[in-house]
């Protein structure tokens, strides 16, 4: 089956989803926020942190699970740490608070830390870093997300795919971004396997037993396999810790789901850091040298490269979206 | 083929290692510090970084490969952030200053990051991260080392099995400590197989042409390899950029061995966080509900109970430590 596509611009696809959510329970100023990061995901090639996220997003917002009309706020405060309550409404203006806030902090200190609590589903993590690498600063942002994980030896999910990313800024080049989940593969790998009837290769997930399967329909019923074992979940503990612990937030298992619209808000969490090289200059010149060396080595590819091809690819020829999205769009546009 | 071993004390261990390393053209302090660092790992079944290095480490300070006497200061200094030059010396008075002056400053401004440059070997990042959460913050710790993993997909050796750890203060307990490095496994691990003549798992490491192999002598001549492969090099990639990019150090690829007594110093880089939670009573509540929750989830073990366990019979019933090795540093000691 061929999903019909139609092509839209980056600025139309802003502006459609801008008006989508504004006419449905979300601020002009959240509105903004939210539509901008779904549609640069979208270009980035991250279609499951685009378009496919607007119905579910919209349907939270009209319950209440998401207060669209949440302003962001610095609930504690320190010189070179802040904490940020997102309110219980969309992660995405939390998430352009805490860079701009902490992009500044970390300019006169050399270092900043932003923890995010009471937030919701943050999309492409690679975005919201490289954000901070545009600032002339290395970038680390890290969240929390509903359980998929089990610890190591265990069956029972505990973690999420608990994402980590990074970046670091090329004066002559867009910056260099890492962004990965501590799964083997992303739980959207295994949905697929699932519709078209494939079985999938074993390492990517344990059944509800905490057995290897290849069979995707165990799988889902199961835990997405961390990268190196023990490793995988230690890593992802970090993370719950440096997301949610630090923050406020909720943990992986207590939190709602990011699709359906019944219930609380997921009030999740995010951890950055905004940290300023002290001697710019020098950084750069030895950053190229690394990665300069990287990319002249036979079969090694620089992180982020494929992300980099398909925005550029959706600022000049615009995004090919299915085109249900876009009328949906529309209508829920009309409020 | 069995070692012989004999048992001595903590503290008269790291007495004797203070004298050994003070008789050959090491300052006392910098004596002091080295020993304790070298004993505290071997207490925690860390012997890779224990008894083992004092022969190799004195080499290298009598050829002036390591400066025994080098003092090591903040060269870069902002608020929240510092750099510390370790003088080509030993890395553990630098990494000592790092977490005084880091945890200090954290204090004030809630966050600092401490970077250290021509640095050399700093062991067990464990201890060094288990400071931190004793001074009441969560630590971070990466440290690149001499070039052992590919970049996934190539066959040339870039980034060190570069480690990541990580702790938390637990109010009534020791601090949770994570401690891992990026390849799957040591790559003590094969040097044991190849002394045993025994073949390794697939999945440990690639050959010199970059394929998989169950050959040791083949792995030694290769690489190690990564944890979620191109996601462990990503990661690898990041720990490179923050321990040595950040602070001037040398890369994996430029660096000396951390065995031989010949050439110029590593120069290798070590970077540090600590960070202040801002609600502490709430996040050790917080925290005490995650890490309960695991240690109950049948199958489940928290990170680091094995070191707990061996520091915990070492400091009831000493070191059992070859022989040769009490002898040597006996002998050492005599300058």
């Amino acid at each position: 089956m061929t999903v019909q596509k139609s092509n839209i611009s980056i600025p139309d696809a802003i502006d459609l989803l801008t008006r989508a959510f504004a006419a449905n329970d979300v601020s002009q100023d959240n509105a903004v926020s939210v539509a901008t990061a779904l549609v640069l995901a979208e270009a980035e090639g991250q279609v499951g942190h685009g378009f496919s996220r607007v119905s579910d997003y919209i349907a939270q917002a009209k319950t209440g699970k998401i207060q669209g009309f949440a302003i962001p706020k610095i609930a504690h405060d320190a010189p070179s740490a802040i904490t940020i309550d997102a309110g219980c409404g969309f992660a995405y203006p939390a998430l352009d608070l805490a860079i701009q806030e902490g992009t500044e902090r970390a300019a006169d200190t050399g270092i900043a830390s932003m923890s995010i609590m009471n937030s919701h589903h943050c999309g492409a993590l690679s975005l919201q870093v490289e954000k901070i690498a545009q600032a002339g600063m290395i970038g680390i942002m890290m969240a929390n997300a509903p359980a998929a994980i089990a610890p190591w030896g265990s069956k029972r999910a505990m973690f999420g795919t608990n994402p980590i990313a990074f970046s670091a800024p090329r004066p002559n080049e867009a910056p260099l971004v890492i962004d990965l989940s501590l799964s083997v593969v992303a739980r959207g790998k295994v949905m697929n396997a699932k519709k078209t009837g494939q079985p999938i290769p074993e390492g990517w997930a344990l059944d509800k037993d905490g057995n290897p399967t290849t069979d995707p329909v165990a799988a889902l019923e199961g835990t997405m396999n961390p990268i190196g074992g023990a490793k995988g979940t230690a890593l992802a503990l970090m993370v719950e810790i440096l997301s949610a612990t630090l923050s406020g937030a909720n943990y992986s298992t207590e939190m709602s789901s990011y699709f359906t619209a019944d219930g609380p808000s997921p009030a999740s969490g995010q951890f950055f850091l905004a940290l300023k090289p002290q001697n710019s200059a020098h950084f750069a010149d030895r950053l190229e040298v690394l990665l300069n060396d990287i990319a002249d080595t036979p079969g090694a590819r620089l992180p982020g490269t494929r992300r980099i091809t398909a925005r550029e690819a959706a600022h000049k020829n615009g995004l090919l979206v299915p085109t249900d999205y876009i009328t949906q769009a529309q209508e829920l546009a009309q409020g």
